[in-house]
């Protein structure tokens, strides 16, 4: 077992860990499902509208993009408490197979996420439209690698 | 107009008027209605983890009970953007038509709820079952004064 191989896994047994009290408070796997879906698509909506000033496409305005920051910070550890076992497919779900078999990898993906969370709210905080670019695509780039490996099109 | 229907028509009015930005930001209906619904949800579990200590069913774990506060209060000023005109039939929905043509009611609740959040985070920050157990009443009769008015059954 190689260095990264380790911290993966010990990343996986941390997060594993400390999803355990949070999935055991879901009173059935729909819950769960509909849990990270719904904070999934809250953070999404919030997400966009953070990516929609950072394109150009609406002007900048830092005060709603700090608020938009905020809501994603507070929401970026939620989701990865409603993959827990058996939720895979208790409910419609384009959660891959691979979720669950290659836990690992889906748990380092949702590490990176949230390390990348409180670095989009200190640019957003900035009020620099230019840093909240460069962390937009950071965390962006974040969001697009684990959909492309974890979630069915 | 006595004081208190100017006080609600002023709540209404500010509320508007901080809900219109946002409720622009949403590509189409079936989007308010599915953020709505989804940040309601996601505050739901967690209420509902506090309540279950509340009400002794769980231990009380006052780190989990501050996350759950935590949450509550990040996401509690967010379902109400999601009540917009246009919002109350593009998708499946348990609001009342009520929502719309009593817009001062719905938002006095909404204006409650909001200034509950706050009060229950204090309270799980605090440490205090009993100081958790009187906010959660509290905020709990909030969720349901506006659910008997404005959520079909």
């Amino acid at each position: 077992m190689n260095f990264k191989t380790f911290a993966l896994a010990l990343a996986a047994t941390a997060a594993t860990t400390l999803a355990l009290p949070a999935a055991a408070q879901f009173a059935k796997p729909e819950d769960a499902i509909k849990y990270r879906q719904s904070s999934l698509f809250v953070m999404g909506q919030h997400f966009g509208r953070i990516g929609a000033m950072a394109n150009g496409k609406v002007p900048f305005d830092a005060k709603a993009a700090q608020a938009d920051a905020e809501v994603i910070a507070a929401l970026s550890s939620l989701p990865w408490t409603g993959f827990g076992p058996g939720t895979d497919k208790a409910a419609p779900t384009k959660a891959r197979p691979e979720v669950w078999t290659d836990q690992a990898k889906f748990q380092d993906h949702a590490q990176k996420f949230q390390a990348e969370a409180p670095k989009l709210l200190a640019a957003a905080q900035s009020g620099n439209l230019d840093q909240l670019k460069a962390a937009f695509g950071s965390a962006a780039n974040s969001c697009k690698a684990c959909h492309d490996n974890f979630r069915a099109r």
